[in-house]
């Protein structure tokens, strides 16, 4: 529990540790206080080594996540100072700790975006309410959803605006400004923006009234283009998630029923969460030439005939953060891959004696120094507010895939001690490794290479062994009542997927184009089936 | 004129090219219809060395900025493909080519931010309107340009959310769950985000229903620090001004009247647009204890005391943009300085015969390679579509710094042209400069440099040029009438400075934190007077 951090403070006398909170209060105390703050009331002026009992009270900040996986994820979002409530409901405040993990996103797409030929550029998050109403299945997919501003300026507005809950239409309207002959197309555009959709039931970076993403918008003279346009970008994002955030995506087709509203055709990558439900981390349309039709978005082709354009549509957003927590993070908190680590390498400088503090921290800046301009994100935890235990404890909460530890013995042998942060307690740690910088900065570096590896490898394990190969509604029904993902043949209707939903809970996540081989018989209706889907539970 | 770039097209035949069209008829022309897309309808298959012709045309793409500055204004805008007008009144489309200007705004703060301590985050947009309510004159300034949302999810909402014109008071009500101690802070943050004010005369880039911007917000232990940082940050803000932009921004603070709405005092840089009107930059608030005491955010001193933290922000917008566009632009078009143009270098290859094609373009793409290397942001713009005529008037209206122009004979000589965008005709063109790739590289990363200081210097010039120093309220009302700015010394009442406004259409901008030296007396009241104000019409 995130108050029982406060050591020796008023809440844990009247708590002891080993209290347990009613549900309700934890909640209130982790997202209202947050540790650092709660921190500050700590004793104050000597630093000491790691001591067991530091190390268990605070293994209690975070629910451990076999027991409530959703209270240990509100926890980690808590602890980690990742995000806070905002004072509208299901809004949220995205703190340095958690922004700094989506501007590793966003640095990594963008570069991609742009090696593939698209720009960035921004429009206008106020769209005219008759827009959204001129695409059938838009609107129908959107209306439930939408924040209407209707005041402006003091004055009730002649035509409500709808805060954008995605852009389609008024993209589709620039676009009819902008493209007149094939030699427009194709037209290639992304923007980083927030956007808003009234959700009732939110949770932190999942599902929030607002939230940031990126959403691309292409308009293509061919539905060939277009397609492969759409499997370009789905396939960019499956690289992303795989190889920057060790998260082992499933891509694949969603089912009819699943689609974006406004799409021909919805390409997807899903993951496996902790607790084996699924999460809908990205998406890519092929939009046919439905909002073209919709807004007249046209162009004259080479022998000078009038036609719609072909146009696709994609987006990762801050939902994403919330993939990285609920993937790799473990009892002690969040774990963060390396390449998207904000915090690479922490060091953690450890003496006892006054004597020993000036040789200890030099040593330990100088390692920070040789890390940093070996381009290693580092931090050096130098304050003296803390005990040394205190700081290991902090440090792997927030998921900082190393930790180097100096103390005197190790300035005097010129050696530091390593632990990662994915392999608990001893067998985690490394003694005795030169301070030289080309021996130390290698080993580091190799160490956030391994590390990286290992957590993919581990969550793909985890996947694999979670989704079992069905072929009958009793098998799948089975499957899905154990927690885990249902894999099956499957070419039955709309309804029986409908049916599969009400009795299970579980949905399509795809058809992922991964294929099992073999000639598969639908595992609802015996019929002959082309593909197998994906049935689980979902965020 | 925009229409007439389309060659033979139907409107040129309608309106030859010297025809003046109805300016609100070329308003809606150029800013409907790009010239992008316009120009797809020019002749196509041949290229062919600048003519003449094309360039006379050319020219009258753009109203001269001598004749009409609004409306040169606007048509750089649209022509250079900068921004189009959303469809929502006031709103504002940025275009690729502009918003690539406001990416190398933001990478460059963003820099200096993060060495300066500040970290990212993101704050949500919806504000309860109660909190907009909390600090009197941050009521009093912003609800007239409110826009509310009042219907989420299709339900009238209890309490309606303000969408945030600026974020102190959200900011504050988080603060208040952050801070607990003197050790949380000093807490220094900053977003990227848009921000939203019913704004009844609108411009682009210049005053928008949306923008974008940064908001940095941060909190103090003490009336020092606050200033401390309040200063430092319109330091960097000037300092980009200056070096990255070539805008001379006055940095000083502002009077009482045109202090920010929460401010204590509002420190600003001003600049010197083209027509002589004044734009403000950027502005940094030292907020005092404004916020805190009607939001409660306070401290525990090192004392045990509880205190109210003070706080600074800061911003700078999309807003710049226009500031670059209109400080640095000719009647050619737009004139980007090298430090911030997406585009420095354009290399345009000339060939007349197919036979020549195909070294020419080999030779074009080996420097293109070569200066993309070297660092250099570089396009080949090899299309067969256009001729180099028109080329060259095309990216010239874009205002890319230096163009490289190869030829023929330049292949058979290894030698390039290169002309600065900054030197009309001949006097900026060189040739014969060697392909040699640490020649060319060397020339034109000097030239780069040269431009960068060239522009800055003829800015500084044209500033110092139209501020005349005053001593009485007639010399100010003569210099205002002139189009100037009048500097002069200042000590008198709030009406009378209400007073300068009515008669003169001028307004304080600022008393410049350089200030002129000896005994000074006060041009209103003849009484003493410690400091000079800038006095000018504004933006």
């Amino acid at each position: 529990m995130v108050a029982s951090l406060r050591l020796p403070s008023l809440t844990s006398l009247l708590f002891p540790a080993t209290t347990r909170y009613p549900a309700a209060l934890r909640r209130a105390v982790c997202l209202r206080n947050r540790p650092a703050s709660g921190l500050a009331a700590a004793p104050s002026g000597t630093a000491a080594a790691s001591t067991d009992s530091h190390r268990l009270r605070l293994d209690q900040a975070v629910t451990p996540r076999s027991q409530d996986f959703n209270a240990w994820y509100l926890d980690v979002i808590a602890s980690a100072e990742l995000a806070d409530y905002g004072p509208v409901r299901g809004t949220m405040v995205i703190r340095p700790y958690g922004y700094a993990i989506w501007e590793a996103i966003q640095d990594y797409l963008n570069v991609k975006f742009k090696e593939t030929g698209h720009s960035n550029m921004y429009f206008p998050q106020f769209i005219p309410y008759s827009f959204i109403e001129k695409e059938a299945s838009h609107v129908e997919g959107f209306s439930p959803e939408l924040a209407l501003v209707t005041v402006g300026g003091g004055n009730e507005l002649e035509e409500k605006l709808v805060v954008r809950p995605t852009s389609e239409t008024i993209v589709n309207h620039m676009f009819t400004q902008w493209i007149h002959s094939y030699r427009d197309l194709p037209l290639m555009i992304n923007q980083w923006a927030n956007v808003t959709r009234w959700e009732m039931r939110t949770k932190p970076f999942i599902r929030t009234l607002e939230f940031l993403w990126q959403e691309g918008h292409t308009a293509h003279a061919t539905p060939e283009e277009a397609e492969k346009e759409a499997k370009q970008m789905i396939e960019i994002y499956t690289r992303f998630a795989f190889e920057q955030t060790a998260i082992p995506v499933i891509a694949g087709r969603k089912s009819k029923l699943e689609t974006f509203a406004g799409a021909d055709t919805t390409y997807t990558i899903e993951a496996m969460m902790g607790d084996r439900k699924a999460l809908q981390a990205g998406t890519s349309h092929n939009l046919g030439q439905n909002f073209s039709r919709a807004f007249g978005t046209q162009f004259q082709d080479e022998n000078g005939e009038r036609q719609h354009v072909w146009q696709t549509s994609w987006a990762v957003s801050t939902r994403f953060v919330g993939g990285i927590i609920m993937t790799h993070g473990d009892d002690t908190g969040l774990m963060l891959p390396p390449k998207i680590a904000p915090i690479q390498v922490v060091i953690v400088p450890i003496w006892k004696k006054d004597t020993e503090k000036t040789g200890v921290l030099s040593a330990a800046s100088s390692v920070k120094e040789v890390l940093q301009a070996a381009g290693v994100r580092v931090k050096l935890d130098d304050t003296s507010e803390r005990t040394a235990g205190w700081k290991f404890n902090f440090w792997e909460m927030k998921g900082v895939p190393i930790r180097i530890e100096i103390g005197p013995r190790d300035v005097s042998s010129n050696c530091v001690v390593v632990s990662r942060r994915d392999i608990p307690g001893k067998a985690g740690k490394v003694f005795g490794i030169s301070m030289e910088p080309s021996t130390l900065v290698a080993y580091v570096k190799e160490m956030l290479e391994e590390i990286q590896s290992s957590l993919l490898e581990k969550a793909v394990s985890f996947r694999d062994s979670n989704i079992v190969d069905v072929n009958s509604y009793e098998e799948l029904k089975a499957a899905i009542s154990s927690g885990k993902w249902a894999r099956g043949p499957w070419s039955a209707s709309d309804s029986d997927e409908q049916r599969v939903k009400e009795e299970t809970g579980a949905t399509i996540r795809c058809f992922p184009f991964e294929q099992t081989q073999g000639i598969k018989t639908c595992l609802m209706t015996g019929n002959p089936a082309e593909e197998v889907a994906i049935f689980a539970k979902s965020y």
